[in-house]
């Protein structure tokens, strides 16, 4: 899809002889001159795809030319995490890499009253001893296909917005159904440029995953949401998975090497993995939707997720075991979008993507107004959006049903009813291609607690009918003459949707309703399926109404990328979508404040950190490292080692996981976060200021010695096979 | 003021003979029958004036005369504390027993870096190691008097709205400031029964206050925000100040004596404090209001504040130190608004206040509609309330400038202002007869951290910022091209109000300006105080916008209060001002989700509880409490001993510190707590399920004598002193 997102600077080839810290710049003038004049102040930019990478660009601004074996040795090694993150294979034997924080969940899950899998940590002493995890699917990307003419054709001109939504989802099924038939792999269209292009992704998917080892969570996030999208760090946020196929471990053709040397200040590097979100090409109308509206929604609904779920966490160790990931994630989202929302109202950034659009339309349109310019169209369609935006996210975003026994129940009611339908006219989760891994989830026997769900369903019933109002008539049948904690507590004990088949010989109603298909439906007398059904008719309403200005706002984005690619003629990448990416950067520190910091950090640093804290929690250190401090008191290697590094890769939410390689294609580090100002990226590239931050891979191998006793996992993995590049 | 809050139920003297726990009437129902039919099923209701005890009832009720001597001595033993809380003095020489947390604002405000006192908890050795706090002011009733027909006498009935905002305000100044003259007492005209009455309070204030003795806070709120209105509970929440007058300990004419039984289970205890607000003389539309607008707002800001707060109470031991105090406050607002919010969402509740509303209407004024009816004008009033609450709120309300450099200037700015008008056009606060406290506040000496500050006012900033919408246009002069935390870093680092004066030979800026009036203000170049300038015009409309609104629902409220009256003669109490009440009620346990709970806790539990829980925060123990549960493990008589207790006195938020006395005027406990189920007495009594928590006297005297090696303490406060009773 060679044409670009208009909104950020344009991509200039001109080489950056050194990297210049020395420049004191403030971000709001880079940003600027990125936004209004194209010329190369954003030098590392772009979330590329493996389909177009820029290697015209990195050679010529970095001296390394990456050949198609690399590409597809770095594709084929990574993994993306069904959860939301990215990983990589580090063994031929399918042992995969990747954040603490990304395996969290899946951790969780294991645990129990009497066994705290994030609290201790965990190492399998064999692999007969390795867990299942109840629900995690991970995917391999096998290959990319531009499908976009297939999918615009569907959808004539002249349609009318609602016909379009349905037409444009059908060619998409579709395709989709049609390529997993044909080749037994995962297959997603997947839309790019805001509707700019349609491409077609095969995956090759594993379902079986197991646990291999985890560190503790206090070393692995220590610093806890103090030290949270900051740098410098000294994070072990890495675990290991292992993939699976037929009961063994699966053997891959691919998988990343250990670099032999640690990563080094000055030190070009590639990540490769799946950036999640962001809104760089979105327009000004937008981006102040985004910063006055969504936003401040979504801070409004983590902010009481978060004092809703602190507080039940402090009730005790167990409903702390039960709690501390949501919570752990709950915050991070907090101030992630805080950090999207304080670029937003930063004035200068957003002045200066009103001049660039101002610009653009100029060119584009001619200044055109009326229903002919997309961006107007795309405003309306925005105002339409945002008109019924806090009822969609109540009902079918489920803010308003905060609980895993809703999900459930929402999801079997839906199956069944879609699944009657031909393929192309379902909701898009409901495709055939995507049966087996909504199945996956939907039957995963995974621990859900009575004591949390009824909590977090009665915040969120409360917030419900706070925010409609405690008159409103859905309110008031939601409520049926019940307080929100009444309702939550009498839904949450009357449902079997979701409870462990697998307690005292339990039936599982769910595949039973799933099987038994509408007439089980019908008879069940389920509270929660009762509810479902209750909300849908308003539910569904209420996507259309959305579903349809968004098909709006695709075609207006379709002209606007096509109109600009006629100009400029750039292969620029399209915003993130979870899809699989290349970045890169130079490793190197930078100033915060005023403060400058170095690019690396060592075990010496996390001491010394834990030390000026006075191991206050969140600084104190697991027992097993206290321990390891005072036998290692005078091992300078260890001490010394790189733990931490931050580079300029061009990085956002989804790349946790994300292998962090060098021009050999070795892995040198696991990115694990960004640091405060990284999270403007989100809307505008920025390498002054911000900064991806990466365990070092040498770092992990000298605790899984030095701490962990785990060298055989270190030895298993540093063996380079011979099917790799 | 004879006349009777019109929603709640009629108080029939009938005797209750026993205390029936049996009953098992959930809460809905007794409230339906009491709001409904007007039976005695909520028995001890009621937080009576002083100057109209409910002494028949109480008699008929639970066979005991309260006496005027009786009355006075508890009344002149009662203390309010200006910044929110009730306590007591229990020694001749000035001491005064509060809760822990009623203190804790003013002990935080003592340490510093190197000194946590409140984790620490202080004994002073000495009379001269008492600690003097910055800005506590402490107030005893001295004498009521009404004065509604001169208040209600200036304000004639064709008089327009925000003409009689002023004319009554001018009145309540005059009064205030006449009595000032004659008596030298503090004199404040309160507001009750919505408007209803009018009366003149006089108070002895103490302004010179020192800290005695303080606990650590870990024992005080043991089981912290998970326990909070909770019951059973273990919390040793008390401390001790003493007043003083010309720089020597006070010596006052009343004070408690310590009872020499310890409570116990069927006592009927008596409460004397100040709760500071409740509701349930509210219509149905203010109900409404407060369901879907105003608690939603509170619980919005909490929110945001407890994850900001506590965002930055995790970035180190000092930062923790300088936030645990507010982090408590957000907390327990949270938590209290939670459940008053939860009491309006039950449907049943609102069913049958508005049920008993439609009665009442058509007995008061035959169903009239249109402006003849109060109801309609207050339902009104009500909804031009609405229409600026959230505006009101950020700007007069300062939640979009959450910092004390803000406040600090604000008040310079209208202190100077105002104080150039005639003392009855003044804003409220700036009469002169509450000059000497505004100044006690605005001069404190109370330290101030700048980085705590910052954070606060950048994310009320936010705040405003998304609320009123990114480009509002004063939200662009506020930010002055800045994102929001850009700018709170720069008004902070930038404004001299507030910064100590002592520290560095730093001038007070504070009391220059405001020494220097008008010329000073606009000569002066401080950020903040162009700050509140800037926003000072927009605030005061709005301020003007609700003052006459409420000026509407006062008459009609008045209205409604006298027609009353003049149906049932009744004796009836107002709504909590924050003024002296009492409230009476039985020591008794009860049940709670079906699981029955006993009247008293005691050491011994306590020590189950931590092992229960197994010491994880915060069931932890301080250091010194884990030493005496080892020391003391075969001393019975301290495990035994009551440590905490509840009863069914009608409280509420205001009422912590209150003394708990026995029908001889001895001092048996020290309220610091209502139970989860008590939170609905905002807006309707229980005694089924709600209960007052307090502290028993015998506990703390266990606690000081057996654990604090402060018998010296008891011993003073033990000797009754010849003048009580």
């Amino acid at each position: 899809m060679p044409y670009g997102v208009w909104m950020y600077s344009l991509l200039s080839r001109r080489r950056r002889p050194a990297w210049k810290w020395a420049r004191t710049t403030p971000l709001w003038a880079s940003l600027l001159v990125a936004l209004m004049m194209g010329l190369d102040a954003v030098a590392d930019e772009g979330m590329w795809l493996f389909s177009a990478p820029p290697v015209d660009r990195i050679e010529a601004d970095h001296g390394i030319r990456l050949t198609p074996q690399w590409l597809e040795h770095v594709r084929l090694s990574s993994v993306r995490f069904s959860s939301g993150g990215s990983g990589s294979f580090v063994s031929a034997d399918g042992l995969v890499l990747t954040n603490h924080h990304v395996g969290a969940d899946a951790i969780q899950k294991l645990g129990d009253a009497s066994r705290d899998l994030l609290k201790d940590g965990f190492l399998a002493a064999t692999v007969a001893d390795e867990l299942r995890c109840h629900d995690l699917e991970l995917n391999v990307l096998v290959s990319i296909e531009d499908v976009t003419d297939r999918v615009q054709a569907a959808v004539p001109e002249a349609m009318a917005d609602d016909e379009a939504v349905i037409a444009r989802r059908a060619a998409m099924a579709d395709i989709e159904k049609a390529s997993l038939a044909a080749t037994g792999l995962r297959s997603d269209v997947v839309t790019l440029w805001q509707g700019g292009g349609y491409h077609l992704y095969r995956s090759k998917k594993y379902t079986d995953v197991r646990l291999v080892f985890a560190p503790e969570q206090q070393i692995a996030f220590f610093g806890g949401d103090a030290d949270n999208f900051e740098f410098p760090r000294y994070n072990l946020d890495v675990c290991f998975f292992r993939a699976y196929e037929e009961g063994r471990p699966a053997r891959v053709g691919h998988h990343l090497a250990w670099a032999t040397q640690p990563v080094a200040a000055g030190d070009v590097v590639f990540v490769s993995g799946h950036p999640g979100h962001t809104d760089r090409g979105a327009t000004v109308a937008e981006l102040a939707s985004l910063r006055d509206r969504r936003l401040p929604l979504d801070l409004r609904i983590l902010n009481r997720l978060e004092a809703t779920i602190g507080a039940y966490a402090t009730r005790g160790p167990e409903e702390r075991r039960q709690a501390t990931q949501d919570l752990h994630g709950v915050e991070n989202g907090r101030k992630a979008r805080s950090g999207v929302l304080a670029g937003l109202l930063d004035p200068r950034i957003m002045a200066a993507k009103r001049k660039a659009e101002m610009l653009l339309r100029a060119e584009l349109d001619g200044g055109t107004t009326g229903r002919s310019s997309p961006f107007l169209r795309i405003e309306e369609a925005q105002r339409a959006i945002d008109a019924v935006a806090e009822r969609h996210r109540l009902l079918e975003g489920a803010a308003g049903f905060n609980s895993d026994f809703f999900r459930t129940a929402r999801t079997i009611l839906r199956a069944v009813e879609e699944g009657a339908k031909p393929n192309g006219l379902r909701l898009r989760e409901y495709r055939d291609s995507n049966r087996e891994s909504l199945l996956h989830q939907l039957f995963s026997k995974k621990p859900v607690y009575d004591g949390f769900e009824t909590v977090k369903l009665a915040d969120s019933l409360t917030f419900l009918a706070t925010t409609l109002g405690g008159d409103d008539p859905l309110v008031v049948r939601v409520l049926d003459g019940l307080p929100p904690a009444e309702r939550a507590a009498g839904l949450v004990a009357g449902t079997e949707l979701g409870k462990r088949p697998d307690e005292s010989g339990r039936r599982d109603v769910r595949r039973e309703l799933y099987d038994g298909g509408q007439a089980a439906i019908e008879a069940s007398t389920d509270p929660m399926l009762a509810l479902a059904r209750l909300v849908d008719g308003e539910s569904r309403r209420l996507r259309t109404i959305v579903e349809s200005a968004d098909e709006v706002k695709k075609q207006a984005h379709a002209e606007i990328a096509r109109a600009r690619f006629s100009r400029d003629g750039l292969a620029v990448y399209p915003d993130a979508t979870f899809t699989l990416r290349l970045s890169y950067g130079v490793v190197t520190g930078g100033t915060q404040a005023g403060v400058s910091y170095p690019a690396i950090t060592t075990y010496r640093g996390l001491f010394a950190r834990a030390d000026e804290k006075r191991e206050t929690p969140p600084f104190d250190l697991p027992a097993r490292w206290r321990a390891a401090r005072d036998r290692l008191a005078s091992d300078a290697a260890f001490l010394d080692s790189p733990f931490n590094f931050a580079c300029t890769a061009d990085i956002i939410g989804g790349n946790s996981g994300s292998p962090v390689v060098n021009s050999d294609g070795e892995l040198v580090g696991v990115i694990f976060d960004g640091n405060i100002d990284s999270l403007v990226l989100d809307v505008a590239y920025d390498d002054e200021r911000a900064r991806a931050v990466a365990v070092a891979a040498s770092g992990i191998r000298a605790a899984l010695d030095c701490v962990y006793a785990a060298r055989s996992l270190v030895d298993k993995t540093v063996t380079r096979p011979a099917t790799a590049r």
